[in-house]
């Protein structure tokens, strides 16, 4: 036994409540090791010394160097202690706050149990729940569609369809987006993730000098409400984007401070070394090296409410559904603790969701974010389907250690992308073939979480890093590839299957394959992806239900095929033991 | 290199700012990996692709399984992006969020270096710095010293001395308590802990039903008042029982409750099962299985104001220094960062020190409590010196692995006690062996954090589970073992010494002996204890500051020995690597 790769921790990923009378539990053992069994041994806190109960622990996750057991407790009595048992070779192992040890007395138990000390209703993460079905589809909305015609539009300084340069404007707007509410919807998408629309210079607005109206390049307040309510009309939700590290240099509080330096009520708002801020040399904090976007000081608690009324007031005049956190990353925690507390008093299903391009798990305990865009989920696409750095074995561990990252339900809220405006265009990436898209968004769809198609995905709209990623949405039907916008379709319609949105999870290679299950009750949809450059074998179980490259016995090299089967006992869990 | 042991969690215990400019990281690896260095290689997270710097970390801690690697890093742009580079037996490893690599392309470290992304002066725990030279005396106040000879003490129930039952009044008050501040001070004791003062129907005061006054046992608000102002000017703080998990029954609310069911307004304080509390079957949550103490409803944001407004007053009024929280793993993280923000906010210097018995670590991250009652540092020290379940190598790895639970303000504000009003009198568990007692107490006094001294100890009062643990003090000075209180004045006295404060530590064992080094500039004090039954030879360094049981060359059995050495240039960290 390594006895060094066994991790619990408690009142984490490994140990959360997922409503007032469930906690799940999860302990991290060397995936190599020759274990037998795990059991979970618990009571309540006050009774463990006298009387034990135990369950089994089921063996679900694997990676290259780790395996994870996993088990749900429900419990009468909240205040849970508990040990683990271990079964390997005809030994026996007991794991507790201690570390190992072959005997364990329960007398003394009290000291060195691991503990769930309450389930306090307040301290459970819930989970927006319109986010289990949820299909995203993100918009830069400068290069999606341009719906004012009668604009002055003496802005523009490019043709639509034209490549893109850093400072291009193409004349992209939000009634563009209203008037394609139809062709979004027809996709399967249910949710829009809009880039910045509040007034601001650049194409992107990331650099926001008021956020209070709509850039007037974009359309007017009216518009935006209207987008709002047609796309709810419609069942579709609609995520903005709160740029909150930083603002622009335009901003009316900044400029006070150009001109007033130390004298400024606003000095404070920003993170200033000297009386006023410089540009040569900067000494001012800033996003990235950009003299242009001033960080706000968000310890400060004038910019903290500035910034919350913000949040607020958008769902409280528009109804929108869900704020995604521009460079999230490098604000406070006491930041986005109150930012959770004051919008989720507005709209608790108002959904939150970081820009971490990294493990954010200290921003996703339940008391800031519900999740992230997914971009380790993309690094692991880009590894197996572009960069050829992962074989399908290799692929599967990655998405597991993915998904014991976080609790369940971070998972199931999880914003999954290939790509966005951040990255090359996955389709550009994977050498422009569309099997390989095709097999990624397959993946994509049928893992824990949202998918989110960047726009132009489905007319397979190249484009390498930005601004090359930005490219104009072409709207002249004849240049789509049909097939693949008909395959993305059926995939965003997998969502609605039960077992893709709350069921389980399985993920493994076989063969060279490699295998996704999901599974809710007596059904399960199972993905395999071929990724070789042959035919590699397969027999067929159950129905079809989206096929790529399925012939007979075999599936094409590239290709993949998802098989719906009926009438079985849940997954069968040795299989997803199988690395 | 057994890679399953490798840990690092940024944005933990395992990295954390300690000012604006300054983090800590900790890496820890397999003890008995023959590893010959371990660098951080690290820059801005914008410049790490072109550009890295690079530090030496040392490796400082080790118990039975793991060694930590630390360093501390002072930077210029405070957005810090680092992975780590073993080195074992001439190989070179590269150590990412991906787990550990031979090679490491830093043009791609985007995706999987770690990060701290952003130092925000909000989220940086600050330690509150009169707990740096603190020494705690903990009182049962029921038990320590009857002032008032002229209340009415009908309710006193026993003689001064008698053996304790768990309903026993001995008559202890506040005015007991001032009468012997000078005693206390004496003692070399500058703060002190006092169980509730609160109304409340029992001995102990955990059933509180009224927040606002002193138990009349105990005296009066003014009374209390005195107290704090005399200690204060004898330079002792006050810190408070903070019991807000639960309450009595008597308590009004409650009460309410009790007769209109669910038309109370306070209905919805507490956590009831059916339509009224009813005791039989029990269908409200408690502590523990006491009826007769209702669990608060902390969730509930008028039960949170209640309680928090208690918290503010008696800081505002009464000038308190802190709090210690009772049952505080079992109340949400939600509620205990509610009540940092209130208490800071009217007095940033107050202490809040949380009662979890196991790893707090999720209460411990700078938004929640300072420290708890350093529960698992008593259990080593019984392991250690009363059930023989540890020698000095096992007693110093259990010691470093408390250390790398917490961040090292955590660590510099704990409340090491070796017991209190909840556990057997230590001296009682020893066999009444007074060098055992003064051994550890010596280990207290050296290590990280602040010792706590539960009353009598210095006269060897003895006790065993509660009640017995709550016995009288015996003011009758005939009766005290006047060289053990003074060897406890001459330990406690070490709380001076820079390097007890703010000092570096070594915590091994060598040749038999329990091994405890402080350290700061050129100065060290080394804690020597001999836990075995026979003298084992020690050659002497430097001076001696605190000696028993030290002769030429040898420490007796049971002895202990601290010697100070000057002009070494800081702990030579290669006698830290000694297990």
């Amino acid at each position: 036994m390594n006895e060094q790769a066994i991790l619990h921790i408690p009142d984490s990923r490994y140990c959360f409540p997922i409503s007032e009378k469930e906690v799940v539990l999860r302990l991290r053992v060397d995936r190599r090791d020759p274990v037998d069994g795990v059991q979970v041994v618990y009571e309540s806190k006050y009774v463990i010394q006298m009387r034990q109960l135990d369950e089994r622990m089921e063996r679900r996750y694997e990676d290259r160097l780790f395996a994870w057991y996993e088990v749900k407790l429900k419990l009468e009595d909240v205040r849970l202690s508990y040990i683990f048992k271990l079964q390997e070779q005809g030994k026996e192992w007991y794991y507790s706050e201690d570390g190992l040890c072959d005997t364990y007395d329960f007398s003394l138990a009290y000291f060195n149990f691991f503990q769930l000390p309450y389930i306090n209703s307040a301290d459970i993460h819930r989970e927006v729940s319109w986010m289990s079905s949820a299909v995203f589809y993100e918009i830069f909305v400068e290069r999606f569609c341009r719906g004012m015609e009668e604009k002055d539009d003496t802005y523009i300084n490019m043709e639509w369809g034209e490549k893109p340069h850093p400072k291009s404007f193409a004349g992209g707007d939000l009634p563009g987006i209203i008037q394609k509410l139809d062709y979004i919807e027809n996709l399967g998408v249910n949710a829009l993730y809009l880039t910045p629309v509040f007034r601001s210079i650049s194409n992107h607005k990331y650099d926001i000098s008021d956020y209070g109206v709509i850039d007037r390049h974009f359309g007017t307040n009216e518009d935006f409400g209207r987008l709002v309510r047609e796309a709810h009309s419609r069942g579709i939700r609609v995520v903005l984007d709160a740029v909150f590290n930083h603002c622009s240099e335009e901003l009316i509080q900044f400029q006070d401070v150009v001109k007033r330096g130390k004298d400024s009520p606003y000095f404070d708002w920003f993170i200033i070394r000297g009386d006023r801020p410089e540009k040569e040399p900067l000494n001012y904090e800033v996003f990235a090296f950009c003299d242009y976007m001033p960080k706000f000081n968000t310890s400060n608690p004038q910019v903290q409410e500035f910034l919350l009324d913000i949040a607020v007031s958008w769902i409280k005049k528009y109804n929108i559904d869900g704020w995604r956190l521009d460079v999230s990353d490098e604000v406070s925690h006491d930041f986005w603790r109150l930012f959770r507390s004051r919008v989720k008093a507005v709209k608790p299903d108002c959904v939150i969701i970081g820009e971490n391009w990294h493990d954010a798990n200290p921003f996703l305990g339940g008391d800031q974010y519900d999740s992230i865009m997914n971009y380790a989920f993309t690094k692991a696409c880009l590894d197996y389907y572009a960069f050829g750095a992962f074989n399908a074995e290799q692929f599967a561990w990655k998405l597991n250690s993915l998904l014991m990252r976080n609790t369940d339900q971070v998972n199931r809220m999880m914003m999954n992308l290939l790509d966005s405006h951040d990255t090359d265009r996955f389709y550009t990436w994977v050498g422009r073939d569309r099997k390989k898209l095709l097999s990624a968004a397959a993946v994509m769809v049928m893992f824990v979480g949202a998918p989110c198609i960047y726009y132009g995905t489905e007319t397979l709209l190249e484009g390498g890093y930005d601004p090359d990623n930005r490219r104009c949405f072409d709207w002249n039907e004849s240049s789509w590839d049909m097939y693949c916008m008909e395959k993305i379709k059926a995939l965003l319609a997998l969502r609605k299957e039960k077992a893709v949105q709350t069921g389980g999870i399985r993920v493994y290679s076989r063969e060279g394959l490699f295998v996704l299950k999901r599974f809710l009750e007596e059904e399960e949809l199972i993905l395999y992806c071929n990724r070789t450059k042959e035919a590699l074998p397969l027999a067929p179980e159950g129905d079809m239900a989206v096929e790529n490259g399925f012939a007979e016995d075999c599936i094409d090299a590239e290709g993949f095929v998802i098989f719906r089967r009926r009438g079985c006992l849940g997954a069968d869990a040795s299989e997803g033991r199988k690395g």
